[in-house]
């Protein structure tokens, strides 16, 4: 079983003693590692979990437009890196907090969930009721709006993931059921 | 906003130059993050997803007797951490085949998803189509079976997520609809 993958190794120092990193594949395993050249220690680099919500109100959708890079002045749907020790649904409900001041109750299970391989992550939404229309714009935020299914501005969303949610979540709320989806995010070769 | 866990800080060395590490709340964060007292870089620690299947054949289950610690001896879903470069469905059909060397036709979308906040994983299975009785034990398995509903080894299952997605999956079986599940394993003080 060969590397699937061509991500750039990252890792030149070990994180346990300091020493440098080298990159080989270690007995009974079948990829590369960073492996230290004194301690032995085998580091891993793991995909990350990207987590959100897409808040609702009625029939309206929040969306935050985007006070940082990547997608700066773009609109997303509130999301952000799992922390350690949380769960997803309360990595979803704090980074809504954060960036747009507001408080879900999310619905389970999650909803909508984006594989997005080649740069290690996935993308993992749940849907969420707003309490209210206590809502504002956080640090990371430079406006937030609800925007009725027929608004979304579809030309202006910062990621993929964001789009794929949004469509879903039309879509399902057309229909008038809401199953969870599961798509994967390919490298177009253009 | 405060630190909502104790996981054990791991990171002692900057990978990036070799320097020390030390623990603070970055400007613009709210949480401890393992910085470089050198070069600066804040080095994050998010949590791994755990990805597997339920392997099955007509009424029949797939199991695996784990030859590793931990739980060696005990019965398992084949399952291991998620690679970067792959997708969720792309890990946990190459899981199957190290473990059990099967081949499977994955059920989209995901189907059990298990938080785990105090040990920062996610354990994530799908629904697994056995191809064929064409199945054995991979280097970390000492025998895999077949085993009806009411056979399942419920008392010598090594995980709790295992035993989680076997419930759900017996529990859809019977009644006929199979819907994706999402539990969070809270730490039990006893
Ligand atoms: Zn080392
Ligand atoms: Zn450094």
């Amino acid at each position: 079983m060969t590397e699937p993958h061509s991500l750039t190794p990252t890792i030149k120092f070990c994180s346990q003693c300091g020493s440098a990193i080298e990159y080989r594949i270690p007995p009974d395993d079948s990829r590369l590692r960073a492996v230290c050249t004194v301690c032995a220690t085998v580091h891993y680099d793991n995909p990350k979990c990207v987590v959100g919500t897409i808040p609702f109100l009625g029939d309206k959708i929040l969306l935050c437009k985007r006070a940082i890079e990547p997608g700066y002045g773009m609109w997303t749907l509130p999301a952000g890196f799992m922390e350690c020790g949380e769960s997803l649904a309360q990595g979803a409900a704090r980074e809504t907090f954060e960036e747009a001041c507001a408080t879900v109750d999310l619905i389970e299970p999650v909803y909508s969930l984006v594989d997005i391989p080649h740069i290690g992550q996935i993308h993992i939404f749940f849907r969420a009721q707003l309490r209210d229309h206590d809502f504002a714009a956080g640090h990371e935020t430079l406006a937030v709006a609800l925007f009725a299914h027929d608004e979304i501005p579809w030309q202006e969303l910062a990621f993929n993931s964001v789009r794929v949610a949004l469509q879903s979540f039309i879509a399902d709320a057309t229909r008038g059921e809401f199953n969870t989806h599961h798509h994967v995010r390919t490298l177009t070769v253009s």
